[in-house]
C-alpha cells in the first residue's frame, strides 16, 4: 500500500502543494469553500496522513516527552511510569518509556536517540552508575539543550531540575520506628555503599541510633545488594540471634528474606522480632505476614515531575530541586 | 544555545548545502579532501548535530519501534519489554514504550501517535477490551500499512502475525497435575469469562477434567478477575470445604489469597490441598510456600517477536502465528 502524498493531492485538485497544506491543516486561504471540500475528500479517499515528523520540523514539538528508566521490572519504576503516563496523557503529551537496564553506556545512547528523534522534554532517571560517576555524566546532563527533570537518583551537590525522595529521611524513619518499640539492639541489612540510595538509608539508620544514644554494633550490619538471595545469609545471622530485637531492612526484597527465617525459626521456638522494610509492597501482607515499611509514594513523584517538566517546556528555566519525604506505614 | 544548522556551516565554508550534507553523510563527492576535513572540523567546533527528523524524512527510515503494552505494572509485561528491548537494542534499533492502561480508546490513540511518529514497525499488545472488540479493533490494525506483530493478547480467528501462549494448554496442564498427584475433588478460581486468556485457561481446566472423567462440579468453579482481592472469598469457601483436595487459581496472585486462608487454616487443623497458580512469580517461595505454577517465558516471548517483527521489517510479508506453549514449573 503506497502512501498518498501532499503532492499526489495537489495533482489531482490541481492545486499548489501549498494550498492542500493550508486546507487540510485548517489556516487560512482564499481558495473557494467549493475546491476546499475536494481537497478534504481527495484526502479523506485515499487515507492521507500527514507526516508528524514533516510537521514536527515546521512546528518545532513533537508533544513526545522521552523518558529513560534504569528497570522496568522494579515495581517503582513501572508505577512511577504508568502515572507520569496518565498525567501527560491527559495534557496532550505522550510518554516514550525506554530502558536503560541500570548500565551508563545505556543510558548515553538512548539519551542521544531521544535528542535525535526530536523530544520536547526529557525525564531521566539514570543509572545507578551514572549517578555515581558524578563528574562526567552530570555534566553531560547539564549542558542539555532541551528541557529535563532528573527523578528519583540524583547528582549529589547539583541544585537544580532534580527531583527525589529523601532517603536519609527514610533510614531514619524506619530506625526510629523500631527504637520506638522498645527495641535495644537494632540490625540492618544495608543496600550497599557503592549506591547512593544505600548509602543515604544506611545513614539514617546511623542517624537515628546515635539520638537515641545507642553505640552502633558493626557486628549487626550486613551488606546486601536490594536482592533477596544477598540477605539470606545476613537474615540467618539476625534470626538465630537472640538478642537482636528489631530489624531494618533496606528494602523490602531483604525483609521477605528475615521474614522468611523468622517463620522456619519459630516452628522450632518461640521468636521476637520487629521488622522494618522499605517499599511497602503488598506481598507480606498477602502471605498474612504484615510488617511496616517506608513507602516513596510514586504518584506523589509522578505529580510532581509532570508539573516541573511542563513548567520547563513552557518556560525553559532552571527549576530548584524537589525533595519528597517518605512515609513509615504500619501494618 | 543556539542549535548550528546546515546553512551555518555551508556558509563558514563557503560551499553549498548540498556538499555539506555529502561531505557529513559519508557520500562520494568530488570536493577536495581538504575542503572535507575544513567541513568536518567546523562541524564538530560547532558540536553540529544532523536533525535526526530531518534524516528520516530523506531516509525513510528511524531506526524505532513502537509497543504499546496494557500495564506495564505487570511482571509479565515488564519483563517481556525488557528483554524485548535488550533484543532489539543489540539488532541497532530503539524500543520505545508505552502503556496504553487497558483501555481500546488509548489503544487507539497511542497507535495513531506511534504511526504519526514513524516508528518502523509496532510491537502491539492490545488491551482485553481490544482483543475482544474483534471486529473494530482487529480490522483496524491488519489494515495498517506498516509492519506490525500482536504478542499475547491475539484476536481468534486471525492466523498471521501474532505471537501468544496457548492459555488452553496451560490450564490443562495445571489441571492434570493435580489430577496426576490423585486430587478427587478440583477446585478453580478463573480470571473471569469476558477476557480471553481467564476464559481459555478454565477451558483448559474443563478438559482436563472431563479427559479424566471427572463430572465437572460448579460449586468449586468460582469466578475471580486475576487479583488477589476477587479471590479471597472463593479461597475461604475453598479451604473450609474439606472434601476439596486440589485448586487450580487462573494467576499467582489468585493463588496467594488461597495458600493465605491455608495458612491460617492449618494453625488450628490439619488440611492437605494441593495448589497450582499461573505465571510462577516468586513470592511464594520468599515466605516458603512454594507452589506448582504455570510459566509463560518471557525471554522466549522477546525472541520470538524480536525475530518475527525483524522478518516483518525486512521483508513486510505477514508471518504466520506463532503459538508458544507454556510450562508446568513443579517446586
Amino acid at each position: 500500500m503506497k502512501k498518498i502524498k501532499l503532492k499526489d493531492i495537489a495533482e489531482m485538485a490541481k492545486v499548489s502543494e501549498t494550498a492542500v497544506s493550508l486546507v487540510l491543516n485548517h489556516k487560512p486561504t482564499r481558495i473557494s469553500e467549493e475546491k476546499q471540500q475536494e481537497i478534504r475528500n481527495i484526502a479523506k479517499k485515499y487515507n492521507y496522513r500527514p507526516s508528524h515528523v514533516a510537521r514536527a520540523l515546521s512546528m518545532q514539538k513533537t508533544k513526545t516527552i522521552g523518558m529513560i528508566i534504569p528497570d522496568i521490572e522494579n515495581p517503582f519504576f513501572s508505577s512511577f511510569s504508568k502515572r507520569l503516563s496518565k498525567l501527560l496523557e491527559a495534557e496532550g503529551y505522550m510518554l516514550i518509556i525506554s530502558n536503560s537496564d541500570d548500565k551508563m553506556t545505556s543510558d548515553v545512547m538512548l539519551l542521544e536517540q531521544h535528542i535525535n528523534r526530536e523530544v520536547d522534554a526529557l525525564i531521566l532517571c539514570v543509572s545507578n552508575e551514572s549517578s555515581s560517576d558524578s563528574n562526567f555524566y552530570s555534566r553531560h546532563i547539564q549542558s542539555l539543550a532541551l528541557p529535563y527533570v532528573l527523578v528519583d537518583r540524583n547528582f549529589e551537590g547539583v541544585s537544580k531540575n532534580q527531583i527525589y525522595f529523601d532517603n536519609e529521611v527514610g533510614g531514619y524513619l524506619a530506625t526510629k520506628h523500631l527504637l520506638d518499640l522498645g527495641c535495644k539492639r537494632i540490625a540492618c541489612i544495608t543496600g550497599g555503599m557503592n549506591s547512593n540510595v544505600g548509602k543515604m538509608r544506611y545513614l539514617g539508620y546511623k542517624r537515628a541510633m546515635a539520638e537515641y544514644r545507642f553505640v552502633l554494633d558493626e557486628d549487626i550490619v550486613f551488606e546486601g545488594n536490594f536482592r533477596y538471595s544477598s540477605a539470606v545469609e545476613p537474615s540467618k545471622t539476625i534470626v538465630s540471634d537472640e538478642s537482636v530485637d528489631g530489624v531494618f531492612a533496606s528494602n523490602d526484597l531483604m525483609a521477605y528474606a528475615i521474614v522468611n527465617e523468622l517463620i522456619k525459626y519459630r516452628q522450632k521456638k518461640d521468636r521476637d522480632l520487629k521488622i522494618v522494610g522499605y517499599d511497602n509492597l503488598e506481598y507480606a501482607s498477602m502471605f498474612g505476614v504484615p510488617f511496616a515499611s517506608i513507602e516513596q509514594d510514586a504518584a506523589q513523584l509522578a505529580v510532581s515531575a509532570c508539573e516541573m517538566i511542563l513548567k520547563k517546556i513552557r518556560e525553559n528555566h532552571d527549576e530548584d530541586n524537589i525533595v519528597l519525604i517518605p512515609k513509615l506505614i504500619i501494618k
